[in-house]
């Protein structure tokens, strides 16, 4: 794509100059209609070094009030960054709803630069490209309008800019070793963009080119498109959105495992207590030393629970957290969503809870709320709920890839058993605090939430974060089904 | 202090049995009421490596709900953090109200360890503690359970856990050659912790030596402690506070710079248009290159804007912006406080948002709404806002003292030409969203804000973060002055 680009492209200064206000104008007053309409915008810009990346940026925001646009600076990964998977610190940088944000260099820094710099395998640069894709799909689909430029100068007008830089005392410091470099190489750098804007460039979230070598010109065009595209997404707002294709519900790229439906799950097992203590002091013995054996081979490990109010979560997390070392696991207890996390796209709060690599994260609910009590309650639109069960599975095998065990459970008890702890719960003083009227309320729906456990797991049990049903009528049996499990799978990623 | 500690306490083991389990309910028990008493609690961990840290946490943490607590490990601080000011990290670990942090390390390791092993010199170790000390008594003046404990134990059974240690196959990577120097060099680290901890045994935050040769001993030590001080922590937060002492609405430790009151600030001063449009853009051109300089030497600046509505904060802050290089700057809006924020000391939410070094902050409002909008609208009591006159000049000092350029302005209008604006802005469509209800409510209480900011002037002028007071009757002039100021202000420092 870069080759058919007019680099020559100019502008008379007058011609800018009268356009420009227009356009300022319109820019702005665009900003407080994305505000109004709850618009969330990122706006991101990748490009040769000496571009004018900088001086754009500077330009484009000048028309916007600060109060809702962030600029974020993505420069090499820190540590804790490279801790976490390579997306992981791109979604703390999200917008909100109805704010902009302007990330200067992206996620696609890293399958252009890093595929030289880092020598990456082909393979690699592939998987990650496609990462990108979900990631981008996933936002728009939420609604995101994702502008894409990349900013296009040829191998000497690069060099001339590096020469002049260095020619004054003041701006030498900018020009460094590895500048001089890439611009020797254009051609490598050149070939990878190239493949990089080629791999990319999606209907729902296209590359914009813009011919930077005259500043004028680049600016118009940046304007331009940041105009037609935020007043074209406000108009798309405004209207349904397409319902979603049927094969979303079921997606055919992942390997499901097949699943019982709950009913046809058998309550009876238990354990009885002697055997119970003895097992679970084994148990928890060998967990702490494979939590010594990930912590040292840097295995990230994610644990999330679900399940029957009552069920007994609290008691089977304990079991499994008395084994591990604090320094090395949390609990993330999910809650009702607060208003910043709602204006985000659903997935945003959990990423930013993903652990280190080593550590372990043990989520108290999880995601798959969104297919359970915001289905159910019609926080989100079924569209939304339909396409949710994709999108997790993109997130898991994300997780996946990056190298965690994931692990789910969903605990198992049934509405007899409910009643009776609820029961208990309401009549014993030190346990009132658990119980609230919400839990009756839900309890109401046990048969619409059963049917969401099913389709959660038909939909969402894949080879590589099956689903495990931990039966809970017997706690005890329940925690040491559960620890078991998680030796397990620890294991086998070992 | 530590060597009046007796290490040979020990606990017969059926002893400990007993009383542990007592313990270990009641802690469970407290947990509940903490988070309803919405008192919040730091338990810190300090002491000598191979003392025990790890399982003593593990095991006072069993007691307690995971979604009521969070466990911190403070290793060295990566990059990120090292380009801020030394307490910015552990201000990020502050629990919620209600809730509980357990930090694994602390604050305290950056005047004990890091003074022998980084060669601080004993003005720079003193100048930490003072700001220790500052946020700790900052904090518990906002009504924290600061608890601080020292895991003690001889050199001689510190070699002897380390030979165990390295005797085993799977615990061998644990000791590393930096252990073995400290355990050789015990002496001066058994001087500096003792020091630590002579200075900062306040009485508002005691320090606990839990003596550990014997673990028995130790946990039940610590729950016992624990169990305590929260159990009086909750008996003292039914009771009321005493009132603050008046020394602390004047503080007499800072040098004051002497404020005109509001009345007497003449708002005759304006700029003409051609001589406007010249010295701004001479000004910016100067203050691009000096921000340039500042990211050079990694000098970080902090610009406060308060001032009258309608007074121009936004386009004041917009023409110093367009003079920034946006990937080395941030304007943050401070709105009313999120739920998050609310459940925080109030300087949490602005220690959060602290630039790096060599980056700039522009707060479009501040800090000072302690002691405006929150004064006057009985958001926080008479005690509140009368200690916060003192809180936020150690809160700039600290910033100061770390290299921070601090310049505050008032934006000041008289009561007819906000009037005039406020009129301006509803009638003309373009700009109705920049008025609201609540700024005609505010404008109503313009005697009440007059006072406070006067107060304001007064009691936060300090030498080193004095108040600047911009007239912006005629904009124009309020933003060349602002321009100026700041360029002045940076250029004292560089």
């Amino acid at each position: 794509m870069l080759e058919k680009v007019n680099l020559n492209k100019k502008i008379d200064k007058e011609v800018y100059k009268k356009e420009i206000v227009h356009l300022q104008e319109e820019l702005s007053v665009l900003q407080q209609k994305v505000k109004e309409a709850r618009l969330p915008v990122i706006i991101l810009f990748e490009g040769w070094g000496a571009a004018g990346k900088g001086s754009l940026i500077s330009k484009l925001i000048q028309n916007f009030d600060p109060r809702g646009f962030k600029v974020y600076s993505n420069a090499a990964p820190e540590e804790f960054e490279k801790r976490r998977p390579l997306l992981w610190r791109y979604w703390q940088e999200i917008p909100e709803y109805g704010k902009i944000s302007v990330l200067d260099r992206s996620w696609y820094q890293d399958v252009s630069i890093s595929r030289i710099e880092e020598n990456l395998s082909r393979e690699e640069v592939l998987q990650r490209i496609n990462s990108i894709k979900v990631m981008e799909r996933q936002l728009t689909d939420d609604g995101y309008l994702v502008l894409k430029f990349f900013l296009h100068i040829s191998q000497k007008e690069q060099k001339a800019r590096f020469d002049k830089l260095d020619e004054e005392k003041d701006t030498e410091w900018r020009v460094t070793e590895i500048d001089r470099r890439r611009n020797r190489e254009y051609d490598k750098y050149f070939q990878a963009f190239d493949e990089m804007i080629g791999y990319t460039d999606t209907p729902n979230a296209p590359w914009h080119i813009l011919p930077c070598h005259d500043k004028y010109a680049a600016r118009l065009d940046l304007f331009h498109i940041v105009r037609n595209a935020i007043r074209d997404a406000l108009i798309k707002k405004e209207k349904e959105r397409p319902p979603v294709p049927p094969e979303i519900i079921m997606p055919k790229t992942f390997n499901l495992v097949t699943m019982p439906q709950l009913s046809d799950v058998s309550l009876e097992k238990t354990i009885e207590k002697e055997k119970y203590r003895k097992q679970l002091d084994r148990l928890q013995q060998e967990l702490s030393d494979l939590h010594n054996r990930i912590y040292r081979k840097k295995v990230p490990v994610i644990i999330g629970y679900e399940g029957w109010d009552a069920a007994g979560k609290g008691g089977n997390i304990k079991r499994v957290a008395a084994a591990l070392d604090p320094r090395g696991y949390e609990v993330v207890p999910i809650a009702s969503p607060t208003k910043e996390e709602l204006a985000h796209q659903y997935l945003w709060r959990f990423w930013k809870n993903i652990p280190k690599t080593g550590h372990i994260t043990i989520f108290d609910r999880t995601w798959y709320g969104r297919v359970m009590v915001e289905r159910i309650e019609g926080f989100c639109s079924e569209d939304d709920w339909h396409r949710a069960y994709r999108e997790i599975n993109e997130f898991e095998q994300e997780l996946y890839d990056w190298g965690a065990v994931v692990i789910k459970f969903w605990l198992h008890i049934d509405k007899e058993e409910q009643l009776a702890r609820f029961n208990d719960r309401q009549n014993t003083p030190e346990k009132q605090w658990k119980i609230t009227d919400e839990d009756w309320r839900n309890r109401e729906k046990w048969p619409q939430y059963e049917e969401c456990v099913n389709d959660m797991l038909r939909y969402t049990s894949t080879d590589f974060a099956p689903w495990h049903i931990i039966e809970s009528q017997d706690k005890r049996y329940g925690r040491i089904k559960a620890l078991k499990i998680i030796i397990d799978e620890i294991k086998k990623r070992l």
